[in-house]
């Protein structure tokens, strides 16, 4: 692994980064830490997710074999441009983002030759934000998304596929686009089903009252509508023909429910039974429960 | 409370209201359990969740003052046909599905005088089913919807009432055309949406590949998928006004969703905002967490 790692952005998963490589527990490793705001690079450095906290982006990557991009997807632009002239000959630079074509782009026109850039995605989240609640174990069994960009070296690629192993997570190697099309399925797409559920029930005037039989299924049902607006957003203008697509996809899976039960259909136990099995497949493939 | 108290159907529902009241400890109470089969009945009574196993509806409801439905929605009418005769007077017969206007009237026509219906629905579950996945807690801190039917007696409604808090829950008075919306909109429009989700998904030709990425976040929003079947159906076939006016308000929602989406709108940013402020001000409200 390398002797220095910066970490750009300190938020859920830039902390949750700096916790789980510190509990990984290399010897001789620097974790460096950036923020927009120092003090929640200070924080970040309290809380032992990072070794030292820099204030300058330049300072930041100074002399760092890797450098992880965690900040806003949308911000990652302005800040490639600005560590570009900085980053050390034959330095690696990665990324977190929920999408993946778009941060390719930028980062394939403002990478100097001599560095690489190896795209990356943690599969883990919560829809909670902020350094706050970061934890070590977040990327524990999770799928890490990686996505060597054109040109990168093989040594670059390797160091990113040790970060996400060091981080506890199974590398999954794929291409920008299919990341971006599976990742607004399986992702994206529920982020916005979850939201439109939430606005659809809260905007009816009989919420207050309705509201008191709410349990548990709209709950987990609705969970990813409390993740952080900016995301949500981000991720949207990035990846928003994916997600369109598969808004439309499900519009006309949900098409056929509706007219299933509008015509009291007695098929409706066939097709609830398929969703079930593919849905508990996945699950025990995958090892999810609840 | 009652002196005997007979559960009909005991699947999680039913043998979770067995354990719960068991685990209330009231002294002198004797829990009679009947299932359809007598299997189910024999492991509920070795799980403690009844007292004795009758293996005829007859026996089992023979001078119980409180009756408790808990067999699949589409069995009640029968049930209810069959227990008729054999009601103790001034026994109250209540039930805990999730609809509750059909139910109703069955139990309107059914229910001879001298003996009460008080239709009840704890807004507690699971997306597993069977005695094996009962518990005792399972209500715990739950809404219980409270029903009276027509012509119920004041005892008998506050017997429910008591059941409710015995186990744990926050009785809520409520007419069934209340419920059956406020649940479809709350409990049932989520179902389906959980299930259209999966159906979108799954079937998608990449999927094998694609299901590597789905992470937690799919995980919750498609757990009510893995919700019984049959149960679904007979949700849908007792309540489906109600869910396809909420299946199409969900659809303008979502289609709001798109269309921003589909324009690179940055009001996107203002609108998951109002999602999460809508569902953070809920699960602060209601002590949901996640």
């Amino acid at each position: 692994m390398a002797r220095r790692i910066a970490i750009i952005g300190l938020g859920l998963i830039g902390g949750s980064m700096g916790l789980a490589l510190k509990h990984a527990g290399r010897e001789g490793v620097e974790l460096v830490g950036y923020s927009r705001r120092p003090q929640t690079a200070q924080r970040a450095r309290h809380l032992g997710a990072i070794d030292r906290a820099e204030t300058s982006l330049a300072a930041a990557v100074d002399q760092s074999e890797v450098v992880i991009l965690a900040a806003p997807i949308m911000a990652i632009k302005e800040i490639l441009s600005q560590i570009a002239p900085h980053l050390a000959a034959g330095s690696v630079v990665t990324d977190v983002a929920s999408t993946k074509l778009q941060v390719m782009h930028w980062a394939e026109e403002a990478i100097p030759s001599g560095t690489s850039f190896v795209g990356g995605h943690p599969m883990a989240g919560k829809e909670l934000s902020g350094i706050e609640v970061a934890e070590a174990s977040l990327f524990r069994g999770c799928t890490y998304c990686i996505v060597p960009g054109r040109g990168a070296s093989d040594a670059a690629t390797e160091k990113i596929v040790d970060l996400a192993r060091l981080v506890g997570a199974r590398p999954l190697f794929l291409t920008a686009g299919e990341h971006d099309y599976f990742a607004a399925g399986t992702s994206h797409l529920p982020l916005v089903l979850a939201s439109a559920l939430v606005m659809a029930t809260a905007r009816n005037p009989r919420w207050p009252k309705m509201a008191d039989l709410a349990a548990t299924g709209y709950s987990s049902t609705t969970r990813l509508a409390s993740q952080h607006p900016r995301l949500n957003r981000d991720i949207c203008l990035t990846n928003g023909d994916n997600i369109v697509a598969w808004i439309d996809d499900f519009t006309r899976e949900l098409r056929r429910f509706r007219d299933l039960i509008a015509e009291g259909d007695l098929n409706l136990e066939q097709a609830f039974e398929r969703a079930r099995q593919a849905r508990n497949a996945w699950a025990e493939e995958h090892g999810k429960t609840g």
